[in-house]
């Protein structure tokens, strides 16, 4: 029994997406064009995952700062090849309080140049680095299409700014950011099994001398990337003079990196692992993982019973909410589901007459009868290390059984005539034959495989000498 | 020994305040003409203040959502006072995606139109009040100085805004949130006996029904407005159509409320805490609470204490550093003491051969002989206990020696020629006596006190019958 206000996701795919933002109130549309609203319910999640990532960023030595919105037109430049990656998306503030301004000001699409601007004040020596500066902000790019999470004019991230003495200190932040931190998020927390590596010259971020992506496999075999870390080598350091005396008491440039993930990542959520019924959502990112359902007449004995479970569950640091409202069960068990509570517990008086009451798991909706004496947090938590580990083995089986292997340009074909994924194929390296890739249905490069093994060592496209195994798909 | 980075706050107060700030490295300005940087430290105080309100609106049932950060201009312009208000200090984006747009879109100064615009979809009955949701954001208002935390064109805040059934519940949710909430921050959390009370109509919020409001008495004597929370009975929700069928059934335009603080609190902090040395913090806001600094040769014996205590003192929920930088003790004494550190153990081989440790307390420099052997958590909250007692203590003496009453202008141009501060003095009511209070060094209300006794019945300014007795100050 499928959820009335939600589309079937094998019907209509992106209609079935903003039915569950909508149906679960994670996020909703403003009057604002282009922008979204951040319901309580989104917020949450957000919140958690900047716990959860603050969490891993301190413990690396990463500290929290907070930089202007608004960047002048002419620090924007100072570093060519940024300004000309964003400058059509950016927008422009000209007026303030009542007055055209002389400088044109940018709301930050990123913010390189004001890291870079300060990190040129900050650092003399080599004994000032590093700097691992991070910041939760919001920010703004000119985009034309509105779909929740996913593409909107605002919004919401994190982006780690640091500069290093050395190049191979630099390029460790990049890779342990990209191992140690996001793929963790993705597969520990999330449950989504991304793939990461390098973006193409095309395709890395304006600026970088290479990009570290990650790379989620939606539902419907379209690919998600889901967060880029940047090394950035000296480019920057030399634009906005971030120098310092090294330890031969020379001038020396500093590298740099850059990294970011944003509210995108709740998009990935909602299209890995949710269905027809509403979210679905790994234990140890629901805001809220338990909800008690009291149902039937004798109301006192079930209500008691369901405030020494959240008493005792909410002990265990496990959040609980008790549904003790005046709608009928099944209304608050398809409220439970459409919200993506992982547990459900529901306590009626005719099980409580022979000493029992049902766990509802919401990933599988099997029902499991457990003694009303049991140890529930143990019960609740063994439950939701089941349900984690069975969403990630769920989404792994998934990604495998759409992740192809393809050897010539006909093969590419046919796999997109038949179900999209992520297909790998050798490549030569060269631009055009990335851009002949885009003409079959609009495929790109995701990602380059450093450490893989070539499969056929000829280009899937032109047949010249591969150097690299691609992993290619359609993006979001 | 004062800190030689620092001004004496009695030759220069404002020069002293910008010195503890850099000092400190709370903020830094930015080549962002009007903003600031919060550098780590700063941040983390700002993180603590969130994370103390968000448990306090939590619990009374608030939820946090967030809100775009641009709002077109007719949408601003539906309630006519707020655009009045705020038209001469907003920022206008006039062009995205390179190319011009055909509304100007300003960058929130305050988002109560925003809210409006949402809660009128988001509410149909009297079942779906109230609303009471939060958010965490920075506004921007074009202001022409720019004074850390005090005063910038981009400032860090949270505004609440709720929506109620009637007028009592939403009056009850404006006082609530000044009684309970801003004011349970400063007395409890930043020891700073902040007095409260209503704008007057000249000083109240563009489009409140009243203005309650926090203030605060720095060092120098000068007031700084330190929360406002306003109740705007129904003229939002009439502008922007916010109706609900209530109890019997009718259409009833919604009650509401809006309040907010923002960084500016960091400035009060300072500015009635700290001293010569730099920054004093009431421990329950210290990001740090405790500095252990480790003193001469007999390293291993010292370190291993260090490093026992810092244990011992983190299982506790206490949280320390150990300075074993290669920096003398006197250097990290006076670094310590520039952050602000409520509590320092220094741990020196002498002492320990005898069996002792010292504290020291920043706010008094007291230094305390204790036994190595000692409970330190005990030790070190009990000290924090006290030294968060006393600070409140020296605060609210310091506050009650610089308020006066006046009965007349005379007597208010003696106090303003001797030391300023906040005086209490009858008002009838009339703004011009108002404005004529203005001229005396710029004196403004500050707050009506409206459950106080009239001094003489008589307006301390044109001698006709007092309504009310009123604060007045000198503001940032």
């Amino acid at each position: 029994m499928a959820n009335k206000k939600i589309t079937s996701r094998d019907v209509d795919f992106a209609k079935w997406y903003t039915d569950v933002v909508s149906a679960s109130r994670l996020a909703s549309y403003s009057n604002v064009k282009g922008c979204i609203i951040l319901e309580p319910y989104g917020y949450e999640i957000w919140e958690k995952i900047q716990n959860i990532m603050n969490d891993m960023l301190k413990k690396s030595g990463h500290k929290n700062v907070a930089m202007p919105m608004l960047i002048p037109e002419n620090l924007m430049k100072k570093e060519g090849e940024l300004i000309n990656g964003f400058a059509p998306e950016v927008a422009w503030v000209t007026e303030g309080g009542s007055e055209k301004l002389d400088e044109r000001l940018c709301i930050r699409p990123t913010s390189e140049t004001l890291f870079s601007d300060y990190y040129a004040t900050l650092v003399k020596s080599y004994r000032d680095l590093p700097v691992k500066y991070n910041q939760w902000c919001t920010v703004v790019r000119w985009e034309k299409e509105t779909r929740p999470f996913l593409r909107s004019r605002e919004f919401w991230w994190q982006e780690g700014h640091t500069i290093h003495e050395t190049k191979e200190e630099a390029e460790a932040e990049t890779k342990f950011i990209m191992d140690e931190v996001y793929k963790k998020l993705f597969y520990d927390y999330f449950a989504i099994p991304a793939i990461t590596g390098y973006k193409t010259e095309k395709e890395k971020f304006a600026g970088a001398d290479y990009t570290l992506t990650i790379e989620a496999l939606m539902y419907n075999g379209v690919s998600l990337q889901s967060g880029t870390s940047h090394y950035f080598g000296q480019r920057f350091s030399k634009a906005y003079d971030i120098k310092f005396l090294n330890r031969e008491n020379k001038w020396e440039y500093a590298y740099q990196t850059s990294w970011g993930v944003s509210s995108r990542m709740i998009g990935a959520l909602i299209m890995v692992h949710s269905d027809d019924d509403g979210l679905v959502l790994p234990p140890k990112i629901a805001p809220l993982q338990v909800a008690i359902i009291p149902i039937g007449d004798n109301k006192e004995e079930v209500m008691e019973l369901a405030n020494i479970y959240k008493e005792e569950l909410e002990k265990n640091s496990i959040t609980v909410m008790i549904d003790d409202s005046d709608r009928s069960p099944g209304f608050k068990f398809a409220e439970a589901e459409v919200k993506g509570i992982p547990v459900r517990i529901e306590i009626g008086s005719r099980d409580l007459e022979n000493n029992q009451v049902t766990l509802v798991r919401r990933d599988t909706k099997e029902k499991i009868m457990i003694n009303k004496e049991s140890d529930i947090s143990k019960e609740v938590k063994d439950l939701m290390d089941k349900i984690q580990t069975n969403l990630l083995e769920k989404a792994t089986a998934r990604r495998d059984s759409m992740t192809y292997t393809a050897k010539n340009l006909e093969e590419v074909k046919k796999i997109m005539d038949t179900a999209p994924g992520f297909i790998k194929a050798d490549w030569c390296g060269d631009i055009k034959c990335e851009e002949k890739m885009k003409e079959i249905k609009g495929l790109k490069s995701r990602c380059i495989l450093k450490d893989e093994k070539l499969i056929t060592s000829k280009c899937v496209v032109c047949g010249k000498p591969a150097k690299d195994v691609v992993v290619w798909g359609i993006q979001y």
